[in-house]
């Protein structure tokens, strides 16, 4: 059926104050409310989450956000949208690997529809690829958002950007680490110390949060860099970027996604994310992850083969293990890299916002 | 409109040898029968020459493929369709950048499809997409064939390939550089000395002259691994499999199409292509080329970070240079890196065959 492309696709969320109504967002993670596979969620809460009202996930009906996902205090989770009736926005919070709507939150989606609510999903399943499902948001006037569908058929340019904006990216010895967190943290913490720093999103939780983005994994592998070359592009008048890293360049199943996003971005400095712990590729276990000083020389020796780019600190994510060991692993590996480390939300960026500024000191100089 | 998909979109052209009518094909390179630009309608010539009967380009109509391309002989460039009645298939034999159809090529295509030919493409802008065209197509019984079309939806096991296959992969500092040409003639020249090997093809040139492969620069850059994969998966049965390469991991517009296939084949050997006296990227000029030493460490450090991989050999392509400069060039870069080196036209493929049996028996150890 033919249905109006403007009305079921925008590139992203509106930006939070403009002159829709108020958004009341209920963020659906049936049966996945869980800190990895609910990462969507936990982002949706901890940065926008003014306007989440709830969470629906009918196996954990009852118990409150916190106490799942360790963010959003006592937002609650409800059985039905029934109970949250005043709700016009249902998100999809889960980024499961492939990027497949679970076959059992049909019917969830159809009742949002019926209600009239808008959808909006970052998944590379799209919501507007299900002909039933655009024919009962039709019917109901309700509205189907994918954040990751994408058209960008444009190669790179390669030529220098024209813009000031020092570019800083964040990468990884896996998925999952926080990469999205310490660019969103590291970019919040630059604007309160004064800077014109902005967070540039390039996955669907990013874009959600940000209003705006770049899908970067559902992009056509020739027009990726294309695509982060024109994100950028777009904020090359600010001073600072900070552009949200995917992946591994170690990762077997998503390395050309962050090959394709760093050599878009051109960073000039990158910061080095990882969780403390982790021992195996998230989704891959036992397959083991690689040093970390193997991956600062690797992302190195790759960035440089374009531009060359430094790594200038590590931000650790410490969330399972003690204060104490915590600080143990902030010792040794600071000592093993001869970088700055730090744990963004627990011992809060400064030390990453420093070393941002010296590169922009020595970079002027 | 709605046409049955089977009927317009297959994805590759049938091996040489099937029940299928003879193919009689008329190559179309209309105003860019060139080496560069025309590098598919050269390879098509060059392994599939037997079912090739012109070139169409109204310009140098009357002129031959040897003069225009340095192979096919005496195969004539016609300025119409007409001036070829009997042929069935219409191939597109260019690969510009971007993979757009020239405007102006709109209404051979028309032709094409009102004599009932298949038209065969491997550019981005599909020939499915063009409603006017499938309306022609349907009308007067022509098919029409995008090659590079895909559907992958799979990401990468990143487990170990369960066959035996030793496999090879052509890398490069460039596009254009003749990664295809030197798969195809090390798999031939591997074959003629008994080995049980076959050439993968990657790229909408390779898949028209071999039958089968993957188009990985059309893959969603989430899921080109997992493609690889499966197309490796398909011949691992085999003795040897040679991996066409694709881009470069320098290159500003194309790496990720190359670090997707060099994670999602995982060869155990590499060969390093270049060509002789390029000094800018093709295309992309002036910006230079980086240095063979510099992209041979790269490419082992980033295969090395999912499963080591050595060169093993490099591959020259001196077209540009007379025999005394290729020699002295042969001479110089094998003693700078250590490594078999030839032009595998102008001197054969053997020393990099003799490399490949090399490595068989040391892994074999």
């Amino acid at each position: 059926m033919s249905v109006p492309p403007t009305l079921l696709f925008v590139p992203a969320l509106p930006p939070i104050m403009n002159d829709t109504p108020a958004r009341r967002i209920v963020i659906l993670t049936q049966g996945h409310t869980n800190p990895i596979t609910a990462k969507t969620a936990s982002c949706v809460i901890r940065y926008r989450g003014e306007e989440v009202v709830a969470l629906l996930d009918d196996t954990q009906s009852g118990k409150t956000a916190r106490e799942l996902l360790g963010v959003g205090g006592d937002l609650p989770v409800v059985g039905s949208l029934e109970e949250v009736a005043a709700a016009n926005t249902l998100l999809v919070g889960i980024a499961p690997p492939g990027g497949k709507i679970p076959p059992e939150w049909r019917p969830i989606l159809h009742e949002a529809a019926r209600r009239g609510m808008e959808i909006v999903s970052g998944l590379h399943d799209y919501l507007t690829a299900d002909e039933s499902l655009v024919a009962t948001a039709a019917q109901y006037g309700a509205k189907l958002r994918d954040l990751r569908r994408t058209e960008e058929r444009d190669v790179a340019s390669g030529q220098d950007f024209a813009g000031p904006a020092l570019r800083i990216h964040t990468v990884g010895n896996d998925c999952s680490v926080g990469k999205m967190l310490v660019s969103m943290e590291l970019a919040q913490a630059l604007q309160r110390k004064g800077h014109d720093a902005r967070f540039l999103a390039t996955g669907q939780t990013g874009i959600m949060v940000a209003g705006d983005g770049c899908p970067v994994d559902s992009v056509v592998s020739d027009f990726l860099p294309g695509a982060v070359e024109k994100l950028v592009r777009r904020y090359e008048h600010h001073e600072i970027v900070v552009i949200e890293g995917q992946g591994s360049l170690a990762h077997p199943r998503y390395s050309p996604v962050t090959l394709g996003l760093l050599h878009g971005c051109r960073p000039q400095g990158m910061i080095l994310c990882y969780e403390v712990g982790r021992e195996a590729y998230h989704g891959l276990e036992p397959l083991p992850l690689r040093p970390l000083a193997e991956l600062r020389q690797a992302y190195e020796t790759v960035a440089g083969l374009v531009q060359p780019a430094r790594v200038i600190g590590v931000a650790m994510n410490s969330r399972r293990v003690s204060e104490d060991e915590a600080a143990e692993e902030r010792e040794r590996i600071g000592k093993e890299l001869g970088l700055p480390v730090c744990d963004v939300i627990r011992d809060g960026p400064e030390p990453l916002v420093a070393a941002v500024e010296r590169l922009q000191a020595e970079l002027s100089r």
